[in-house]
């Protein structure tokens, strides 16, 4: 990222700069930006001093340096998966509150979890010339990225990782979140226990998987390899792959449904069936309050903030290595999750 | 619209439009349209005239006409009102699909219910050359859009009409909905029903109210003025407003929600009471089928779906008068709705 923070500095031209802020004031560029941003982390003297350095220099946040440069408005791109899925809305809405915040317009739209269609998508918003993006990643060779890094675009992941360049990060704990679902079922007197999660292509289904399996392993409890379905969360596939576990001689007496789209379906199958089987899902759904689903929440508006305020950071001038940042998620035990087995 | 289509023979240079397809075979500009598109309506012998035109001239859909023309990807801009609200997700995703079908670029942000907000994000995506806009209007006053459009910004009102203006909207039938669904609760035997809306600078509140008052007047009943609120959709001020008419010596027996956020904030008020209150309200909630709750139901993704495809046809040369699209509501009765009042 060092050549990008070189190219701002030509592009904002005779402007006073966060780095000329850091040099008068003799700190580093981040503790500028967390006194311009007016973040925690800075000792009063130092504030001082930073304060000095950009009245002193005539410094002004550069989102309004930004607007002015081109003569039109920053924006920034967010690529979600589907447009549809309500786990993007709060995550939308939270980039866009910081991308306004900044001055800044943002532009979506869906990869439809299409390697290709995020390719094309992402490469369009670059032709557009979008100051920065916002990146839910349907693939996992962001190489044809770097072009585009290099030119100065400013490049956030959210929720799954980047593949093959080294770019910056904000997800969710996958896989603690989901070792600690399983491991409440477990608590609550299960042995038998079924995780149906998406495509085992994409990173959180694999995460979650992962928990689930350590989960299990902790408590010593062995793994049926038919407990296990990852797969499409089209409502067909998902309600004929809990079916499948839910029938035979040993049946599962709980499954972890491994995001929001296949906590609805089994939600609704399960509503049918005459035997209580406990349920805890991956993502919070609205009114699952009312329906006692328990939920391992991971915080989507969170993860919308901060990978938007680490872009503005970013485009601000601060220069840092990229970094892989976690955000934790909370079991809300309603209800589903603590339905004991049969016989207990 | 005339002049934009005049302008768009122009751009598209020496291809052959539709204009010339229709020419040739002797028929309307629409009757190409709907056998380009594959749309019903069209006899058997008119189709073969028009697919003879189509193959003489050598004529193309000309989406990709629009790629080719300008060496970018063509795109379309969607202003909704919240990116966050779960009403939008399927609109959207609609209108992405019809889009990308088109081989067009989806862009889209929110005004969050701000007039200037709206206009700021309108003009920003002109500028950025989208190539026409959906759009569900905060304001009241679209004359800002005037020249953009005579620049050939095709532009097609979602949800709300556009203020000022004669341009295309589609539009459910709010006001038949909300009629619909209060003439419900009276044939279950309410008198004393509340209506709680949204803020009534927004269309679809005032056509909501105004179906409530028309169902009241069809039965004969009285309308106390204390019964109806409307404002913010937050929860706290819609739970003030339910509290106060289901308090006093002669509460409301039966509520109507004018949309999904209040509807929301009313089931959880609602499932708290002993007495229990009948609901029914505007837009379906995911679950709300396995919560029991009577909802009238209007079709986001055939809002989006249509609204798109008029956007296509304008963008394929189609010049007729703006027209208002009103698709219907469907009411799901589920418990909710179908609640006594207390005593009877």
């Amino acid at each position: 990222m060092a050549e990008f923070a070189r190219r701002t500095d030509t592009r904002y031209g005779n402007r006073p700069t966060m780095k000329d802020v850091a040099a008068r004031a003799g700190v580093g560029l981040k503790t500028v930006s967390r006194v311009v941003n007016g973040e925690p982390g800075v000792t009063p003297d130092t504030e001082r001093r930073v304060q000095e350095a950009i009245e002193a220099l005539g410094f002004r946040r550069n989102d309004s340096a930004r607007v002015l440069r081109k003569g039109r408005t920053a924006s920034i791109g967010l690529v979600l998966e589907d447009l549809a899925d309500p786990f993007y809305g709060p995550l939308s809405r939270a980039v866009e509150e910081v991308a306004r915040a900044h001055g800044a317009l943002l532009i979506n739209g869906s990869s439809a979890e299409d390697p290709d269609r995020e390719q094309e998508l992402v490469l369009a918003l670059c032709a557009r010339r979008v100051d920065g993006l916002i990146v839910i990643p349907a693939g996992h060779d962001h190489r044809y990225l770097e072009p585009e890094i290099k030119a100065g675009v400013a490049t956030v992941f959210v929720d799954r990782p980047a593949g093959r360049i080294d770019a910056d990060v904000v997800l969710s704990d996958s896989f603690g979140g989901a070792r600690d679902g399983v491991a409440h079922l477990i608590a609550h007197g299960h042995r038998r226990i079924g995780f149906i999660g998406d495509q085992p292509r994409i990173h959180t289904a694999v995460e979650r998987l992962r928990g689930y399996r350590a989960a299990m392993e902790d408590a010593g409890l062995p793994v049926d390899e038919r407990w296990v379905s990852l797969g499409s969360t089209d409502p067909a596939r998902v309600t004929a792959a809990t079916e499948e576990m839910l029938s035979g001689p040993e049946p599962v007496t709980a499954l972890f449904a491994g995001n929001n789209r296949v906590t609805v379906t089994a939600v609704r199958l399960l509503a049918g069936r005459e035997t209580p089987v406990a349920l805890v899902g991956f993502d919070d759904i609205e009114l699952a309050d009312l329906l006692g689903i328990t939920v391992i929440a991971q915080d989507a508006a969170a993860l919308g903030r901060t990978a938007a305020e680490r872009l503005f950071r970013r485009l601000d001038g601060v220069s840092e290595a990229p970094a892989r940042v976690q955000l934790t998620t909370e079991l809300l035990a309603r209800g589903s999750g603590e339905v004991p087995p049969p016989g207990v």
